[in-house]
């Protein structure tokens, strides 16, 4: 069966975002190797400063990891002074993992390293196609949540 | 320090990115689930594909984990038949990763879904719009890669 424009498109569209995120992520390692972190454990940084204190569990199911892959990335960050363990008011029995004012200025810090190259890319776009493009990116979030069965579409007004 | 309209919309693409990002990879799991694997297993099946037969190094290097955390992933792959290994003909010390048959079969299966959802979620949007955003996607990623010092933009032409 010979693929439709529709699906030639979507491939396209597949490969491009596929592409794009490879390549933040090797930008990203090499930008965190200079704060002696991993790339996964910036991950757990930026989810820790967007979540809040949370659950080992659930850290670990926003990572997309198993929980002794993520166990051996808090442990790192911990030892590193950038994430601690609180015990659950609700919960006694239950820790909860929560950035420390160091592991929040490291965010800080990454997230302006992350922002200001991006800016040196967008420099050399055109305006009007980088006005359209990012309601575009904003569009297909939202899309892509209404699809996934979310009930709102919080993570991306 | 206020910052400038330029800088509010390099926040706004990174912000836009990691949305689609994070979207991209809880609907990854959704789909994977359905046949036993993880979204790391999944990851690494499109690596392999990508690359061809790599060393474990080069793999964990490419999934930009550890290589203890990228072993239980292919343990685990290898477990369900879906990637083997070889000695490098090159250093018989050396062993390579590679996919089955089994392994291919998989991989172009969860593509498919995966380019399935995004025809599904472009469906919605303007013409015109996603012509021109693709290509805009595409300059960004070339970009990206010059930035980052690639000698050549292979990765995203």
């Amino acid at each position: 069966m010979h693929p439709s424009p529709m699906q030639d498109e979507a491939e396209a569209f597949h490969q491009a975002l596929g592409d794009l995120v490879r390549l933040q992520q090797h930008r990203a390692r090499d930008r965190v190797a200079f704060y002696g972190i991993t790339v996964s454990g910036a991950h757990a940084l930026e989810a820790l400063e967007r979540l809040g204190a949370v659950s080992l569990n659930r850290l670990a199911a926003e990572l997309f990891v198993d929980k002794s892959t993520a166990s051996r990335v808090v442990d790192a960050l911990e030892y590193r002074g950038w994430v601690a363990r609180t015990v659950d008011p609700a919960d006694r029995r239950a820790l909860h993992l929560y950035l420390t004012d160091e592991g929040l200025a490291l965010h800080d810090q990454l997230r302006a390293d992350a922002v200001w190259e991006m800016q040196a890319v967008l420099a050399g776009m055109d305006p009007a196609l980088r006005h359209s493009t990012l309601g575009f990116l904003r569009d297909l979030a939202r899309t892509s949540a209404l699809h996934a069965g979310a009930t709102d579409a919080s993570c991306c007004q």
